[in-house]
């Protein structure tokens, strides 16, 4: 195997590491998106190469508001896929603690009693207080896990902020679960991504103010809520009890039957289309700010100085910047 | 007064309601405000000439995750620098609905018990599903209550996503309210935030509970939270209560308590030099989305079906994009 000799160790090359992800190796897959996550110019010619494998998977955005049972939605999802006999890889962005390192959620103990069937794979991106670069690492990570042949790519985010918004709607399929029962300051987050989804889902069912949840969210969709560019599909909304187990079974059938019906509207191309332009405006948006970190001369100093004394505004301090960064642009390859 | 003919109706010209704000009349600051959240070229040399004329008025920034109570302290801390003759703005982040066009939180209507005090302005700026632009349009905002002579501009966000956590660390002081008593998914969520403040505020603190989250806050202080480069400031904690008005005149004293140790120790304009960095790449990456937005040409549209058709990756496209949107820099300039 290549590799690389680093401080007496020898370290697998990312690029040698290609092969066992496409023959569906989890482990080569994992210690990819570790390098993803790490943004290591090294890999970066690697995923470039596993991104040419992409496209088989169905890849699947859940989203929801804190509290909206999202996490136990997605385990009962990922274990109905395999009752088909399907494989299903979970991606979820986890605002975990900067300082302590680790997660204070409780989403991968949940996780964790199916996470013993090789047919299942989980991954918690860690966000570790700078999402810089998340959405990426986390598209990253869907290829990888696409280009290993897994059937369906679940990626779950907290539905709050651009950023999460736009890593779900990087999806083929875009589920947002609401919950009965929620704050005002949690509703008014929610009505910010209701309109982003393909499906909607009413979780804890079994409670007693459900109905209305389902109710205001049809009365919406009947009412016209804007869609995307994916055209006549109409969103469904789905109620669902982790509870009863009720409702998994008619989600899973929502999801395939919104693949059929981009599959044979045409709306597929478009969507996929869509996706790639939304994605590479992110990574270069990336770029730029990583050119901007990368940069430490006086001339830069000097315009931010002008701008901390008020003597530049920062609109005309960005506008003269961009015109120079592109001179860093032969960092920005990889190895 | 300069004016424009805009079918058949003369609108003021930007340009002239900057000696407007400069007198502090806060109708000419409304109107740029709206102009600016419009994102209209025409007001960019009007808000330039704003930014010179700007850094008197302290500005906090005052986030807490939904539930936490912010909006209560917000109002509350409002009244309180009142009380000492000062004049104060707020500019909310408002998660509006996209498809309403109308907020859902009760906060405009809990703010507007102060709002015929003219030493008081309120905004929320609207979202409108859409936060590309939102954190350059706030900090627009600021700058012009701060250029029409208020002593204290407070944003208000709620801290969830990276855009708002960016804009909240736009002031020179920064609040963080926590609330006991929330759940998991919440708890994960403040996590992200707590590192950025330079005062914490437990509100609700008259529930039995709280004495919980202000130990543990107060444990994680010593445990050596990682700050900010303002560098030997100790953040404290500070327990509040909107049912008894406790702990107000203790949060006015910290935030002025704040800001005197800035000036005292120098990190005031270090602090300035930081904000003016992070602003000035935030612009310059919202440039680039425009100048993206912007291009419709063939190359354009060959380069995005190749990613979608998997035969370039999106890194790859981005910075050959990068490397010719620096053409169309001319349209960034303003009229």
């Amino acid at each position: 195997m290549a590799g690389v000799t680093v401080a007496g160790k020898t370290r697998v090359s990312s690029d040698s590491l290609v092969a066992e992800v496409l023959a569906g190796r989890t482990r080569a897959v994992a210690r990819l998106i570790t390098r993803a996550e790490a943004d290591e110019a090294e890999c970066r010619p690697a995923l470039a190469e596993i991104y040419r494998h992409t496209g088989r998977a169905h890849v699947v955005g859940i989203t929801g508001v804190p509290g909206s049972g999202k996490s136990t939605l997605v385990r009962a999802l990922a274990q109905r896929v395999r009752r088909d006999g399907r494989t299903v890889a979970v991606v979820a962005i986890d605002p975990s603690s900067p300082f302590s390192g680790g997660a204070l959620l409780g989403d991968r103990i949940r996780m964790s009693e199916i996470a013993g069937d090789p047919g299942v794979f989980i991954r918690s991106m860690a966000t570790r207080g700078a999402l810089g670069g998340l959405a990426r690492a986390t598209l990253d990570a869907v290829d990888l896990l696409d280009a290993a042949g897994f059937d369906l790519v679940i990626i779950e985010t907290v539905g709050v902020g651009q950023d999460e918004v736009d890593v779900v709607q990087a999806a083929y399929t875009t589920v947002v679960v609401s919950a009965p029962g929620l704050g005002d300051d949690i509703q008014a987050i929610k009505a910010g991504i209701l309109e982003i989804a393909h499906i909607h889902v009413v979780s804890k069912c079994d409670r007693a103010d459900a109905n209305k949840t389902i109710t205001d969210l049809k009365n919406m969709l009947i009412l016209g809520l804007p869609r995307d560019a994916a055209g006549a599909w109409m969103p469904s909304v789905i109620a669902t009890s982790a509870e009863t187990g009720e409702g998994i079974d008619d989600l899973m059938a929502a999801i395939d039957g919104h693949r059929s019906f981009l599959d044979e509207s045409g709306g597929f191309e478009a969507q996929r289309r869509h996706i790639a332009e939304k994605r590479t405006l992110k990574i270069a948006e990336d770029i730029i700010r990583r050119r901007f970190r990368a940069r430490h001369d006086a001339a830069l100093d000097a315009l931010l100085d002008q701008v901390g004394a008020r003597e530049m505004d920062p609109h005309a301090a960005a506008t003269r910047l961009l015109a120079t960064l592109n001179e860093g642009s032969e960092h920005d390859q990889g190895a």
